[in-house]
């Protein structure tokens, strides 16, 4: 099979394109036929955890035909349409844990549904089993047009509440509106509580997701309500650390929560993919939730697609077509 | 009835003891004959939202026999044993909400009921109902012999846990020892992580309860091991803010969480009361936890007791007898 590497260089990480065998199911695990593979913004970072220059190929969630099954799997069966984490996604064929593969509604494309596993799975993760949001509580997303921030955005609104969304791009929040975003901040800094405070007539965020990270945490603890939750996601601004405001945290019982999955193990990744399926698939069955695709590039143009995500002028996902 | 009113002064708030009416019992409240109220270290200090100089007795927890029922109550009689929340405490009559009474175990002395609380019902909050604390897990209690940090080892060692505490006195340790710790750090500052993974096999704590403040932060999250919890309860020393590590609690799924009750509604605090009954409050009725005494104070004496508060010599509850 054909399959992209990513290969150190010296001052950064190179793309190849090589000849593979395809990889062998082992116990648990089905074998794909990709059909679509979507790009994450740490996926060409090394350090970033997705990044794995080397040895197997790149990707890590995509959407195909099942075309092999590995020992000790039940539930699926060759030609099953899933889509799923799949570890070395940007290749002909590619390896999905049963537990964690999750069958594609008729109504997606390959394309959609590789945009939905990563992005969706943290935001379920976010909102619903460690964010416990409610119909009718505010949610601030900061870097809102971000493939995270628009899956939150989406599924916020599917299950009833109102979200503030914050962009560096007056033309990337006009776009998002029309998803349902209800109070678009246009911002890149930590200035936006003022306005939450307006939106929430001075209650403040029942639920913040902040994807851009450390530059804007104590401006989101800021702008919590009582009992308000705080999601950290990452922070693709490079900001590791914080100030925290113990006393806010204490008085208004704040709740401030990590959702990485890097430490967790299958069974652990399974439940999610379980509360998933249980609790925002069926949106994507009956289209109330549509997977924003930016850009669908061929299996050929990654590099392509790699520059685009790198630009940062984009709005959803970035797609492979395999 | 006599009652102690807390009076501000030029550089401090005194106490003075007075001749007051006994509060009457409003729409839901009972009142008691005051047997015994204990201390709490803020209860003196403006600004910690337990003083209030002027107007109303001062204190905030008691036991004592219900001798008149206002309107709209139901459950309670006169004669009845109740401890709980008290405002104005410090006085030989005083108001409970009686969704907030609790009936005192036939074992527990007023003295001993007293003691239990307000110490209990955050531990309750911090380790069962926001910490979702489970048999065999590491507790860290930094200032372990506070209220809270006696409170938080007798609760987590009853539900089956495993407690590390940290204190500057080696004597109250030895102390604790008694009451089960398990792993004594003697320290004043945040130097503890190295112990906590010594103790843990380098798996680090399930559960950090972090009564002494922002001094402390930093090292209790180092000091947490994955999915683990921090309850931020307070600041004796002073310092409100700290420095968060946002990668440790994205990568390690950590929960940071606050527990102050000083914007909770009567309704939010009396299902703190129901969940204590139901969990922690058989472990008093049986022997298994029995509240820590350090001193009981005659009720002329309060001056002293304040005093031995801020003395800070203390192991346990500081109690005044009515």
């Amino acid at each position: 099979m054909k399959a992209w590497y990513l290969q150190p260089r010296e001052s950064e990480i190179a793309l190849e394109l090589r000849e593979a065998p395809p990889p062998e199911p082992g116990a648990g695990q089905v074998r794909i036929r990709v059909r679509a593979a979507s790009l994450n913004r740490g996926e060409f970072i090394a350090g970033h955890g997705l990044a794995r220059p080397g040895a197997k190929p790149a990707g890590s969630e995509g959407a195909g035909e099942i075309e092999r099954i590995g020992p000790e799997v039940s539930g699926w069966k060759p030609g099953d349409r899933v889509m799923g984490r799949c570890p070395g996604a940007f290749a002909e064929y590619g390896l999905i844990d049963a537990r964690e593969a999750m069958a594609v509604p008729p109504n997606l494309s390959w394309e959609e549904a590789a945009s939905v596993p990563l992005a969706f799975l943290v935001v379920y993760d976010m909102l619903v089993a460690q964010g416990a949001l409610k119909a009718g509580e505010w949610v601030l997303v900061t870097g809102v047009s971000s493939g995270v921030g628009v899956a939150a955005l989406q599924a916020a609104k599917a299950l009833g509440a109102k979200v503030i969304g914050t962009s560096g791009s007056k033309e990337k929040l006009e776009r998002l509106k029309r998803l349902g975003l209800d109070v678009a901040i246009e911002t890149r800094k930590g200035d936006f509580h003022d306005s939450v405070m307006h939106a929430t007539n001075g209650k403040g965020a029942s639920l913040a997701v902040n994807t851009v990270g450390g530059s804007m945490f104590a401006e989101c603890v800021r702008s919590l309500g009582f009992e308000g939750r705080l999601a950290i996601v990452g922070y693709v601004d490079g900001v590791l650390s914080g100030e925290i405001d113990l006393d806010a945290v204490h008085s208004r019982r704040l709740r401030i929560f990590g959702v990485s999955n890097k430490l967790r193990n299958a069974g652990q990744r399974a439940a999610t993919v379980r509360g998933f399926a249980a609790d925002l698939l069926p949106f994507f069955a009956s289209g109330q939730i549509r997977p924003l695709i930016d850009h669908t590039h061929e299996f050929a143009d990654l590099p392509a697609a790699k520059a685009r995500m790198e630009a940062n002028a984009h709005a959803g996902k970035i797609v492979l077509r395999i």
